[in-house]
């Protein structure tokens, strides 16, 4: 069974009642909801916990760890991002929601600004699904739509992605690459647009369905870790 | 079950004792053989069968082609490419073996001469993983040895790939992309380099294990077939 | 200098009105002018010219073709079509304007369906640049307006673009990969999504710069064509 | 002109006579002296100048930097490595040789460990051209020779490249992706194998050829850079 681990910040929550009334137990709260529902195995951790509830022992046995995090970037220790970071690289899978776009471990694990447009309209989106056989768009026809969702608008300052699965349209005359997958070492990366802290996103049947199928794709295969450094030749020396 | 389909054109074994002794059964009754083996439904299909083994109605329940052939490419009919063609682009899954790179199918789909350099000379190769955590490396480690292989050498005409998955080493002094990933359309398409007629990789171990891993990627998901066409707004006309 | 052709099918000129008054010259006449003001040898072929004015001879001098087709696709000539095929996959650059996507020889280097949504509305639309550092972009900003285009939306049916450069919204609710780029063989491809018939287009300065823009871009070097079929080893024999 | 930096540790040539020998004017005295010759404006800069010569002048004024280090990766500042860092991101073309794979600041753009297998054993190699058409390969042709170069074999951890344009063959039986392209941000960067400090391979013209093409190749255009942050819907309000 895949070992999912929902990272939140879990910041707005505390501080802004409607983000609390819309999720009463926390964006991770209402992920991990609907991933256990998926059956997978899920735990949650948040910033304000000790190592951020990533220790070693946590991230080590994690399959997939699930981030988002929007205020409290620069809060995150460059340890736990160096820890995050190396398992990523040894087959860890991530899937990186909305705001954490600008998160410590994504612009590592990124080498770019990870910069984009933004604007809190409180209007719909449309996320176009423009890799018809991914496995991350199974079930999920054309197109989702979203009644509100914040615009993240182009340039998206990522490298090119190995995949571009969605691409997202908005009424104020914007478009967005949505849906990005990457990889990196042995790990399998996702990033996933939806998800601002005052629409009800998560709630959405699509976008669960996406981060379940997401779960699955980038949860690391019995693979084995390439050998570095000095190597032996395997061709015999020839005879001189 | 995924419905496996092998085809092949069957005439080298016909034609060659060398060949016959090699693969009694034909070069798809070997691969079959695995297949079957790995929990796979699997039929085959040949040249010289009516409609070369692949009517509309075996087309039509194939999940996944797996395509071998070398010296009778032109007889393939251009009707019977057309089929496969379309099904492709619906969803089969597509496996391109060896000298199969040269098969009409192929070329079709590719947009490219798929030409290569190539030589007969009984010797080794080596097949290297550049893709560590991708699932048709499931289980294979960092390479592939072969004792007798035929080289194929860069370069090998055909559009970048999406997924470069092995590059082989030849002691000749050549390398190949001898493991890709393509998708057309709805289908995603696998080609591998080993196969040569008179030597025996289909018995080898690593060999079947990315072939069956592959029948596994290239397998259709439960995906709807995009709509296309003339099409009505989704958003409501403003008022004037 | 670099040499170009322009095609074009040359027919909704003839029989529209509103196409003629717009593009008095032909689309092709109108795309030739702004070429040679950028200091390209420019010439024009049309589909009612014998050999639909792409002889062997005009081919092989050409370095990079245009083409802009849309009713009659299927009148375009297969053995013209080959013709045009053999010459990218050598190395002749290929631009493929607006309904281009269905031409013949499109398809035939995507080997999809290069199907897509369409509407003729009358309405203005957006392309955004996501590709900032491209040659192709140079002098285009984060985008390009225009007062009136066809909607073309997803999904659009080819293979993975080697190079994502442009994506376009419409205010009905769409978006399409209206920018990419491709490479068959020693050619390379530039596929871009302006130009319906009744909608001026090409006379917008950013399009046209665009155009010019890939024109240097897919024009060959001077490169060597790569060998291929025998190949003799490279290393020398190991003695025994 | 394109103003060129070439950067060198300027180690190796200082505590070992062969490499002094071999390289009086350092490893970048020898590069800038092609350079020059290929009509580059050219300065270069050394670990052991202040800021590593790389202050904040001189890389606001550099189009193409150019970066060999192998023993003394720890001593570049994490100061000048972000300085270096965001110009790139801000468009400066990037060029990274040979042991330079395991730069701070190659390390820092890829997101990954950069990691690979070696071994010197004073034999050849031949470097494969994958990308016929690709600008960087101008006047190479098929293959690159080289009398002796240090093996580097895959597994190489580096992300998917944008464009792979050379893959090397090693007499021990390896074979490595040694030329690579990537964009991050507005900046292009290649990735180049040869380079050993005791091997001569900056004198070869073909080595000298690619590098003097790929400066042409990463080298900023004329480009905007994207505009990030709040960004004010374009589309004018809906009326209620």
């Amino acid at each position: 069974m895949i070992q999912v681990t929902v990272w939140n910040e879990f910041r707005h929550e505390k501080k802004n009642e409607d983000v609390r009334k819309l999720y009463p137990e926390g964006i991770h709260g209402a992920i991990a909801e609907f991933l256990k529902g998926a059956d997978f195995s899920v735990k949650t951790a948040t910033l304000d916990e000790e190592e951020h509830g990533l220790t070693e022992e946590v991230v080590a046995k994690t399959d997939v760890l699930i981030w988002w995090g929007h205020i409290a970037h620069e809060e995150v220790s460059d340890e736990i991002v160096a820890r995050v970071h190396q398992r990523v690289l040894e087959g860890m899978g991530l899937i990186v929601l909305h705001s954490g776009h600008f998160s410590k471990i994504f612009k590592k694990l990124m080498g770019t600004s990870c910069d984009l447009k933004w604007r809190e309209d409180g209007k719909h989106c449309r996320i176009w699904n423009v890799n018809p056989s991914h496995p991350i768009v199974e079930g999920i026809g054309e197109r989702i739509e979203l009644e509100q969702e914040e615009m993240y608008g182009e340039h998206f300052d990522i490298p090119t992605p190995d995949e571009l699965i969605f691409v997202s349209w908005y009424p104020g005359g914007e478009v967005f690459r949505s849906g990005c997958t990457f990889s990196r070492g042995n790990g399998k990366i996702f990033y996933f647009q939806p998800g601002h802290e005052t629409y009800g996103s998560y709630y959405n049947e699509k976008v669960q369905k996406v981060i379940c199928n997401a779960v699955n794709w980038v949860a690391p295969k019995d693979h084995l870790y390439p050998t570095y450094g000095h190597f032996e030749a395997l061709e015999k020396e020839e005879k001189q």
